[in-house]
């Protein structure tokens, strides 16, 4: 915490602003003033000498944007990075993801794992993210000790899953770690993750509705990410994924559906309808071979589409600057047209959209007064980010997270000039290096 | 220059050592001899001391690996970075870039743009790379003082250009430099740059094919970038533009092919038979919003493909990490089939691949005895680095352009821990940045 001595705690000074408010154009030499977690005040940067503050960040050459989110992961697979590439889907998800989740998976792992995550998202950007693993209290003690923002879920299945042998206990134990973590902290979240229309049975799906209702709390799911999701639901029940979710009643403003990448127009339709929440994971779907979702009719449609890294099994890393300019440039190619999905519309999904995503639109996602401090500061003083005509093509297209240099989270600075300052990143790194050493393909 | 009273120029200590060589599995605490720009020896990390050297490179922790080659750009369109994106591609070309390119490329633009480009490659692994562009003898100047090695090559179209304003003389200009700088450094090679079968004349193009090959030097040509380059070539010569170009007698070993999207399977063929090398630019070509190659296809009939980041005007950086990155990826979506270009393929296309495109396969391109040193290290003691299973997915599918540490280019160290050595980066950034002022949208 930052003594309150001063009158402010933090103020910016210079630097281009992106507000990511609609209709606000970049500022150009601001200062921002930060105090009590919030955003205090937007000016242009005076002459006068700078208020009494504890803490004063020059950001002359850089930029200075709310700080990414991060709308789909499993931020413990940090553990699994690079274990299983280049297989076919199956393969790599029956016979080296799952066993290694079995056998590996632990209190221990999940929580240094979820700080070797907390580490990475800080360190590119991101300030709030969405999780869904197991052992998921221990992602929520990591991100407590980081000071991130988070919606963290328990992850559940119909099988034997890690921490819950029981499938028929699975929303015992989700249940008791919503009612155990949901007045934990302000900036987390518990919450539900149902793996997949697959892997969940009706019942499943209509109790973890049932209880996110009841706690007013988001629901999340994998929503149509394989042709054979597809398949085997209409061979169930006689519906497509969305058709047979909306069945259950299950599509609401509430749910999160990650990936949806095999949706025709009817279900894009239904989704619009009922307000459900899209998170995109290009580079995961990429790598795992799937298909191209249809991002940018959702957009049109009034969808709200957030972007998502999905773990580090599949991506490899946590890089939202990286998924950004893959969303771009993969909307592009998809439809032939460059026009679509520009820089600064790219840089709204990873930000504002990222927070309708989750519903804290109100708290965070642009940078207004009143607004949660969670700002990043990106340094344009490098070869890669010189020259500048247009901030938002600099940051989606020439950008990666590496050029991140502060960042603030609720008004608390937790990397200074590429310096954590919430974590020990030498400690966490040597710790998850050792315990790789018995993990192996 | 390294002084020479000591046995060696630099020992390379410790660290995992991607050689790069057909059949050479990673190998784990090396020792790497660098001695007179060459390697000189290779082999396990030594309990006895260090021997006599220059210098020594501490890499543990760190991935050592042949030099990136960037088999396509044009280094000075780094001044136009970000300076018109989102555009359909005739207006983006005609409308912005062409003009801006008349009205600001001068040799002094040139020059500092081109010196920009090569802090960025060389900071990104970047050691050897192909340029086609204006008052290219600037970029010559550039490269020297940088100490990259490259195949610069003067362009050549049918209209004014810049330094070439009478198009009746663009072949007497690029003889011209050809001659001046073809004993100039052991590292640059002149080559010339003909624009595309449709900016060049079939007598443009024929006369850039026997002054290359009087010169025994590669020549570059942007193909089949575009469909209406396909189209309009039909219509014109009444065959398709690989047809085209052999019917010129241009098709051989020494042709390097830009892009190469629109191919039909004869065309494909026709590659392969020619030896034609082919430079592959995924970003470019997906932020224009044009098609898929068919690289898989390409690979699998013989042809050498190497990787191309293209010019800054529609990428918009110059790191081939997240070329690597977005070729295996875009392969895998484009076929469905998450197999296809694994992460060790792709390196290998930004190594080996790179110095067959370039003829300098016996060069560079590995790390073996006898070969030019032409080395990076990547550091992995970060948290996206962290932990390690496969080297190679780490480098492809987690690192950026920003974890290299340390590049070596001909012996002699050019970035030693993230520091520049042959130039100064502040006054390069600064001075482009004073130049990008008078250029706007």
């Amino acid at each position: 915490m930052v003594g309150s001595k001063k009158k402010f705690d933090i103020i910016i000074e210079g630097g281009t602003l992106l507000t990511m408010v609609d209709g606000e154009e970049p500022m150009h030499n601001v200062r921002v003033i930060i105090s009590g977690g919030r955003i205090e005040e937007i000016s242009a940067r005076q002459d006068s000498p700078i208020p009494e503050t504890n803490e004063v960040i020059n950001a002359e050459d850089a930029i200075i944007l709310p700080g990414l989110i991060n709308t789909h992961g499993h931020s413990a697979m940090t553990i699994f990075r690079g274990i299983a590439d280049d297989l076919p889907l199956k393969k790599w998800l029956y016979d080296h993801i799952f066993p290694a989740e079995a056998k590996y998976l632990n209190p221990d792992t999940v929580y240094w794992a979820s700080l070797l995550a907390c580490l990475e998202m800080i360190a590119s950007g991101t300030t709030t993210f969405v999780d869904g693993y197991f052992f998921a209290g221990e992602t929520i003690r990591a991100t407590d000790k980081a000071g991130m923002r988070a919606l963290v879920a328990q992850g559940v299945l119909d099988f034997p899953a890690p921490g819950v042998p029981d499938p028929k206990k699975n929303l015992d134990v989700a249940f008791e770690f919503l009612e155990k973590w949901i007045n934990f902290s302000d900036l987390i979240t518990p919450g539900i993750f149902c793996h997949s229309p697959l892997t969940c049975s009706a019942g499943t799906l209509l109790k973890a509705h049932e209880i996110s209702n009841r706690f007013r709390l988001p629901l999340q799911i994998h929503l149509s990410e394989t042709q054979e999701e597809v398949t085997e639901i209409k061979k169930r029940t006689g519906l497509r994924p969305v058709f047979y979710l909306d069945d259950l009643g299950l599509l609401n403003s509430r749910l999160i559906a990650a990936h949806a990448i095999y949706l025709n127009e009817e279900e894009i339709d239904l989704l619009a309808k009922r307000h459900v929440k899209i998170a995109h994971c290009p580079e995961s779907n990429m790598k795992l071979g799937l298909s191209i979702p249809p991002v940018v009719e959702m957009l049109e449609k009034g969808i709200t589409v957030g972007l998502g890294t999905d773990g580090c099994a599949s991506n490899n890393n946590l890089d939202l600057f990286g998924e950004m300019d893959t969303t771009s440039k993969l909307a592009k190619i998809a439809n032939l047209d460059p026009t679509l999905l520009d820089a600064r519309t790219v840089l709204k999904m990873a930000t504002v959209g990222g927070a309708k995503v989750i519903g804290l639109e109100n708290r965070v996602g642009t940078i207004e007064p009143g607004k949660k401090a969670d700002i990043i500061i990106v340094d344009t003083n490098t070869p890669h980010m010189t020259p500048i005509y247009n901030p938002y093509s600099q940051l989606v297209y020439s950008a990666t997270g590496g050029d991140v240099r502060d960042v603030i989270i609720n008004g608390e600075i937790v990397l200074r000039e590429r310096q954590f300052t919430t974590l020990d990143s030498d400690d966490i790194i040597s710790e998850v290096k050792s315990l790789s050493r018995s993990i192996g393909t």
